[in-house]
């Protein structure tokens, strides 16, 4: 907490110790320890006639990330990484919590049913270990947080960013991000919970598959850093899971005719709400269908 | 099928072999081979004066409990092993399906949250490994199905076994036996899941826990491979987890004041449902709360 309100203290300009000192209630020598505990977490620090001066904090890995981040998350940084999920789940099994594992690229990125997801430099590609007491029915809804953080984060950089059931972010129907929820536990209690995220941020949308776009297409400026602490906290924030009528705010399904493509079949109606338990419902012509996942197809403008 | 069918044919005392070809419709050198199939698999046919005779099948292994099973699954039978549920988990790793791993007794078996569960020689130890194309929030549902299962097969022993939940069959609220299912999958797909079911069969309850009971110790008379096939079938006969209905029936909770010990504290009312998801609906002081999971104590009888 005293790291926090100490790089709250740098925040506005250059400030003096013994004013941080006073301001926070603690001794000269303890705001020096804290200062080199930053500076060895990687922050540049500087120290000048006017006291203690924080340089803007610019790069992307592990201490940069932690740095300002408002959510108890660790963050583990990797240049390159086959997928960020499979890493958290190595970190599951050994027993860890509460770890954000980022990757500046990942060479075997991974969607929903083992798909490949194309994550070259640039991207945000996170993936976030939970351990929450809660049932596996509510797992969806930590996709639902994070493509309600996701979206919102795109869209204050100015991007019309909207949710695609079950686990997409898109942009005019172009993906822009995607969520890959992997859990493993009892009947009644998840045991761990990976939250994949993979927003093609700063990406060229050239070297991305047909009908996808980046933050960088749609003209988002972000600070990727910013924008990953944006979705850590956003997701963090959510954590109640009470996140429906968010996502339906922000939802491109609803509405919309679709058609789903399921293990059992195809349902196709009018998409018309979405569950507790992450399901659609679908009125088709036959009475109102309720899909717990599949491939959506958005078949006319809502 | 046809080996199955030829069991049955069988099943009515000796039987000619071109008689059980013309019954069948195959040729007599298919029955031939059927017959010695069988013999291979371990089941005991004897050939005498008035043709083929299937002497009684007694024996608990493999072959003897796939004989005559009316449900798809692979038996893999041990005479001691640690964890029925570990090892169903590690072919799950190794991409099987629909195997029941079973054992005469387990030297480290698991109830729910970890806890040991006693697994002496003469129970019921099964691991049925699925792999459903539904998803988590429908995990639970299968904890209830074989529970009904369970139930079901007790009662038809002259036992008065009912349901407690959440994952308990109780004789006059002594565990008979406990149901631990486990998972692995996505937010809205299932990859695997492990239906554990632990039933103290022909087992002395004076080496049980208290508060314990078996099969023998409540006068129920079983021979062990009819009652496991008689659970395996039941649980298979409910693959599409419509049993809320059965469940509510054979029910010991609902209707009872119940004091549940959850990871968030404690909930004390009377028990009124059970939801789709496996949930528990309680009718407290304060009003209705749905809890997920957790310890469930019954404070009066019904």
């Amino acid at each position: 907490m005293t790291r926090r309100a100490i790089l709250e203290a740098l925040s506005d300009g250059p400030i003096a110790g013994p004013a941080i000192a006073e301001e926070l209630g603690i001794s000269r020598a303890a705001v020096w320890k804290h200062v080199e505990t930053l500076r060895e977490a990687g922050l540049e620090i500087e120290s000048g006639p006017d006291g203690y001066e924080l340089v803007a904090v610019t790069g992307y890995d592990g201490p940069a990330i932690e740095c300002g981040l408002e959510a108890p998350f660790t963050v583990e940084y990797h240049d390159s990484i086959g997928s960020t999920n499979d890493r958290a789940r190595e970190l599951a099994a050994a027993g860890a919590s509460d770890v954000a594992v980022v990757a500046d690229e990942q060479t075997g990125g991974r969607g929903r049913l083992g798909r490949a997801w194309e994550s070259p430099a640039g991207g945000i590609w996170t993936s976030v270990l939970l351990r929450p007491t809660t049932s596996p029915a509510n797992a969806a809804r930590f996709t639902f947080a994070a493509a309600v953080a996701v979206a919102r984060t795109a869209r204050e950089a100015g991007v019309d960013a909207r949710i695609k059931w079950p686990n997409d972010v898109v942009v005019d129907g172009d993906k822009l991000a995607g969520i890959l929820t992997e859990m493993e536990g009892e009947a009644g209690r998840i045991s761990w919970l990976v939250v994949g995220i993979g927003l093609n941020a700063d990406v060229d949308p050239d070297v991305l598959p047909a009908g996808t776009t980046s933050l960088r297409a749609e003209g988002g400026d972000v600070d990727r850093r910013i924008a990953l602490q944006g979705i850590l906290e956003g997701l963090y924030d959510r954590r109640d899971l009470d996140v429906l009528g968010e996502w339906r705010e922000l939802s491109t399904t609803l509405g919309r005719r679709v058609r789903i493509s399921t293990a059992d079949g195809t349902v196709e109606g009018e998409a018309v709400d979405v569950t507790d338990t992450g399901a659609l419902v679908v009125e088709t012509a036959d009475g109102r269908e309720t899909v717990t996942t599949g491939d959506c197809e958005h078949l006319r403008p809502a």
